[in-house]
Formats: C-alpha cells, structure tokens, sequence
C-alpha cells in the first residue's frame, strides 16, 4: 500500500483538510495518510509545484494529493501522474505540475473519470474537488482499489499544462540568473531556482565572494557582495551570505537575523536573482 | 478499532494536543489518531458544533474529541454521545452537540464517570481535561478498552445542553434568514446556516440573481444584488457570488477575491444574512 | 517498534518538516510518526527543552526529535539521549536536553555518526540536519535498524551542554522565585518553574491570597494580589488567578480574558516571577 501525501493552499485552519483525510481514510482504513503543508501560496500553482519538488526526492511509494485550484468548479482538467520513481501525483493540471514535468520526469498522465473516481453523496457540490475528486480518486489508487489505467483515460504527457517562470541560465557577463521562488519570513531565506553546482563551473567555491542583486521588476531590492558558504553558522551574526538550499539550489540568509524581512523581499515571476563571481572582497550588501 | 479525531480551540501551536495524542496512544499504541483542527473560535461551542457537523459525513467509524471548554475545571458535565452513524463524540456537554442533537441525531449519551476514565498520575491538574478526561477516555472508547456502557451513566439526549443560535427560516415576504456561521479571512468565504436546497424552493436557479443582506446587529455590512452559480470561476474575477458550500448550505465568496476582508465581515449570533430572488438585474454589492 | 515525535522551530509552513517525515518513513514504512509542535520559539534551546518536558510524561515507547539549531552546519555534536523511562531524544547536543538532564533522567548518551547515520544521497548539504541527519538517525533507531550503540559513540552525560537559566527558589522573605517559561498569547496564560508543590510548603492553599509581581529585567510588568484557584472558573470573568499548569508548575492566566497582552508580558530568561503569601486581601493587580 502506498502512501498519501496531501498539500494545499488552504491556509493555517487545516479543518478543510481534515474531511479531505476522512475520505481518504473511508475508503481504506489502513492507508497511511501524511499532510505535507496547507501553507502554499494562494492560488500559487508554481509555488505548489515547489512544493512536490521539494518533497519528492523524500517520499518513497507515495501518491502526492496537490490542492491548489483558483478554478475549481470549472474546466480544467484533473489528473493522475505516473512519475518515473514510480510515484503518482493527483492534481488539478493547471500549472501545479510545471516544474515534476520538465525536472523531474512524469512517464504517463491520465484524466480523471468523474463518474467513477469522485465521491458520490457530494455529486451535487462543486466547490470543493480537493475532498470529492482528488483525496478520493488518490485514495483509491493508493490503496490499490483502482489501478492507475482506472484512473481514466491517458492523454499525452507533451499536454500537460505548464506555467510561465524565469528560467534559471547562465547568462552574458558570466551572470547566473534566475527566479526567487521562495522568500520566507519565518527564517528570512530567499530561494532561487539556480543550481547551486553551476557556481563551481563559474569558478566560484566555499569563501569565493560573490555580487549578488535581486530585484523587483527593474528595481533592485538589494545589491551586494556576499561570501559562499556551507550554512549560516560559518559568518559572524547578522552577517548575509551565499549557500546551498536544502534542495540544491542557490539561496541566501543571514546567520541569526532575517535577511528577507530586512529588505522586504518577495517571491514569484516577479522577482529575479542574478550573481557572478566578484573582483573585489566581500561586505555587507545594502539595498539598491 | 475506531479512530481518534481530535478537535480544539488551541491555536496555531499544537504543542498542548501532542500532550493529547501521547495519552490516547498510550491507551493503545495502534490507535489511529487525527487532528481535524486547533483553530475553532476561542470559547466558541457554536463553532465547535460546526467544526463536528463539517466532517462528520466523511468520517467513519470514528470517536470524535472536541475540546471548547471554557469551564474547564469547574462544573459541567464531560460526555460521550453515541450518535446514529454509529460515531461517537467525547467533549465538555456545553453547547458543542447543539447541532449534532438537532441536526444529525444523537442516540444515547453517557456521563463520563471520572473515576475509570480519567488518566490517573495527574489527578490533581485541572485545567487540562482535554488530555486527562477527553483524550484519555475516547482512546479506551476507540480501542475497544471500555465499551459505550462502561464510559459512565447514561443520561436523557434531551437534557444535552443546546447554545442559542439563529435558527435558519424562510421568513416573510419570501426571505431567507439565517445566520453567519464562519467569514474565513483564508479564502473569503461566508458561510450561513441556510440549506442551499431552500433556493430551489423560491425558484431561485443557477444564473437567478438574488438580493443579499448581511447584517452585523441591525446595521447592514454588505448589502446587494448576486448571481447565484456553481462555483467561483463561473463569475468574473473579483466579483462576488452566491453558491452551494462544501456542507450544502449557501455561502457567498468572491472569484480571486477575499469579500470577508472587502466588507469586513465577522461570524456568530451577531451577525446574520437574509436573501430573496431578485426583481432586478444582477450588480456588484456595495457596503449598505 | 518505538513510535518518532518530531518537535522544531520551524514555523507554521511545516512543509520543511514534512521531508523529515518522508525520509523517516524512507526508513521503515509502518513507523509512527507523529508531530508535537513547529512553534518553538526560533533558536531558543529552552523553550525546546521546556516542550520536550511538556510531552515526556506522556508518550511512552517514544523517540523524541528536536531540531532547534542555530548552529546547524557548524561544530555542535548531534546525539541521541537514552532516557531513565526507556525514551530515546535525537537532537544537537545544544542547550535542548538541558532540563531533562537536571529533572528527568538521562542514563546515556551518544554522539551521533554521520559516516553512518546520516542520510546519504544530500550528503553535500549542510543546512539541513533536521531531515538528514536527526530525522533520519531516529528513524533508524526506532524502527530498530540499529541499536542505541549503533547511533555512535558515548559520551559523559555531565559533558551534555546546559543553557544558563534562573532556577526557581525559595528565596528569603518567604518569596518563591522562577523564570517565565511561556508566555502565550493564545489563551493568555504565563507559565513558570516554579513547582506548584511549593505552594504549600508556604502554607498557601486554594483560596489564598497571594502577592504576585512579574519582571521584565529589573522592572515590574506586572505586581497584584491574586487567589489560587483550581482553574479558570473559579473566578469572575477578567479576574486574574494562580493555578496549577497541565504540568504541575505555578501559572497564571485570567477567566475569559488574556494575562499576557494585557501586560504585555513575556518569556525567557529576561523575565521573572516571584509570589508569596499575601497578607492582605485578593485584588485585581495592575501595572507596576
């Protein structure tokens, strides 16, 4: 038996949630049932794909339940995802499954057949497909009472909808860019989509420093020369730095204080990130 | 063996319910435990009774522990209630079974008999009956420790304590009144207590504008003309709607809009709703 | 099979947490794993030991994982405690097991081995124990993968490291003195550690009047004459009382109002408590 593995945007009440693991539970008692986060961005279905992105290295035998749906009632399609690990995911396709398809690898997709995989007492309620549709189609597929070709009809993977996002490169003047996909406030950590390898093919190690910018549209919401290190503890408090993310990616903080509240940084297609190697030595950045 | 799941007004730290969990676990360690939510309106047995009737169609064999208990420690009575589904509810008897009673059928109900069913090393704390009576006695409940008859004495369904609230009617000049039962600044969604069945009634349709009134007291906080249609996405975004809730009952919201901080609107006896088909053309409401 | 109760800092998105859950169910798929809590307050290693103190008593064949690391990524040994009661704790050895050193018990304690018990394929991410390495490691444990000799070597459990904080006396004057250990806004109750058993040593029993001041440094937030009660109840609405905490320790709070945004109050090493026996009559207390 697999897992199921639910995330939503429904925010810090996870009552909602909760009827969405009743069902799940009803239809399989023994289903172990985990919830990821409820805290994804509202209507954020880049955000959401982060999210699959950041626990699907983490799960083994396991059917992802994501809930991000701004169109729920309407037309969009809802799917299953068989990925190449062998994990599915059930989701609205709407964007949410943009980054598992072009960095992860998904070997076949199918649309959900309503009238067989979706809750029945509530037919007439079309409000709420994260408990009705998706926790009850996943549960069903995980439990093994359905398979995954019972799901619904297959269509091709190339039609899975795709969100628009900054797409991390290596750019002229030996400039890495790419998109701020999360700005936390909790331990004030801004997170790129830059792969944290790409730096040593620039040259740049543990102690390299660096020139950093994140900017808002054109304007730059910091600028400043930043040294790359293992983890916070290795610069004096207060002090920002460079270091891999937990996921391997590029990100930045500051050892004991909040480097995201300190500039008011945000997240999404809006904010870029682009940094070189520099010719002068590190110090403190201040904003542009 | 039945499943624990816990409901409480603890907040957003749910260090306290893991006190809970580790209590029912101990009692057996393969119960299976659940917690729907921490975040029911402090104090708030009406919300409570909400929360119950939000999940208790999608649980099944289940012992529900709702834990609003403002008289903590003092004289109330602990109960648990034997409903027609076979479910049970562990709580404070203060107004949490309000809608349970009235609504979905309560069969028997039984005083908790605290000399059995209390956890015994902390027999001289008062303030945490959740852990030491709720929790304790809903998992010797739930495993089958203790029958239904051994929770305590049975006593008369009809003397369950019932809160005041404002009964939903269809009033006079073909109004519908009922009261606002959550404004979930979340999503931005209002809830009413008012079946969304009662619509067809007055012949009110999908795509039949209605004229809404919300009331805070007697002072109107949004008053206007809607369309009544399945779901957000069938509106354009930013305006406001009148549809069918996840519960069946009629809710207005907003497409990619938040109406409860637009109108500023709260929830509970204070504030209720009234709607009828309209005469006129539907329009975007303003603050009354 | 021991059952993993995870407790961090890591804020209200647990998403972070959930990857620990994923690597823990890696492991060994029928473990248990629950979570106490994500509000810990950030980097404070005795609000962590303080939580670990608020479960102990109730969860039984357990391993306890605290990840509240300021220092991850840098020099601070990782460990697992074994526990009087049978417990394990997996945490960095860094001021977090310092109240269950002094007043629980631990019987052993070992350095954790990263060459074996550290997740491998994140093996050049630094910013991430919590998942890689304790998550990981405890899961091991529990499940029995390794024995306790296998997480590592042992080291003198008087080398494990203990936060500086006031400890509660019996001081002259027939003044009882502690540390203000939580502060919570949610439902306004100061706790202390001062044990409440004290009490009665100085002849103060419920219904006593007792002199109260709270300071923040060397200034008095708070200083009243209140009455012990059992719990909340036995007073007016919005009158402040002394009772016994869930665990045992002095508190304070109000009936149906809020104790600490009323004085602004807080926790932590900078604030105090001290009471005695009053000698004149209970009154509500006011800023000092």
């Amino acid at each position: 038996m697999r897992a199921i593995l639910i995330q939503t945007d429904f925010g810090p009440d996870h009552l909602s949630a909760s009827a969405m693991v009743g069902v799940c539970r009803g239809v399989c008692p023994e289903l172990p049932i985990y919830e990821a986060t409820h805290m994804i961005r509202q209507f954020d279905v880049l955000n959401a794909s982060d999210a699959l992105m950041y626990n699907l290295p983490f799960w083994k035998e396991t059917v992802f339940v994501s809930v991000v749906d701004p169109g729920v009632g309407t037309r969009r399609r809802s799917c299953a995802a068989r990925l190449r690990d062998g994990n599915f995911i059930v989701t609205p396709d709407n964007g949410t499954l943009t980054y598992v398809k072009q960095r992860w690898g998904i070997e076949e997709v199918r649309e959900i057949d309503e009238t067989v995989n979706r809750f029945k007492s509530t037919r007439d309620i079309y409000v709420f497909h994260g408990r009705d549709v998706y926790a009850y189609c996943a549960a069903r597929l995980a439990s093994g009472v359905i398979s995954f070709e019972e799901v619904g009809p297959a269509y091709p993977v190339e039609d899975i909808v795709e969100a628009p996002y900054t797409v991390p490169e290596i750019g002229p003047e030996g400039f890495l860019t790419g998109m701020v996909v999360e700005a936390s406030e909790h331990f004030g950590l801004v997170n790129s989509n830059i792969p944290f390898s790409w730096l040593a093919q620039k040259g740049i190690r543990y102690g390299t420093p660096v020139d950093v910018e994140i900017l808002h549209k054109e304007h730059a919401a910091f600028s400043g020369t930043l040294a790359v290190e293992r983890s916070f503890g290795y610069v004096a408090p207060h002090d920002a730095l460079v270091m891999q993310s937990e996921i391997g990616t590029v990100s930045l903080g500051e050892n004991l204080g909040n480097f995201v509240t300190r500039y008011n940084l945000g997240f999404g297609r809006a904010w870029t990130i682009r940094l070189r190697k520099s010719e002068g030595v590190p110090a403190d950045g201040g904003a542009g």
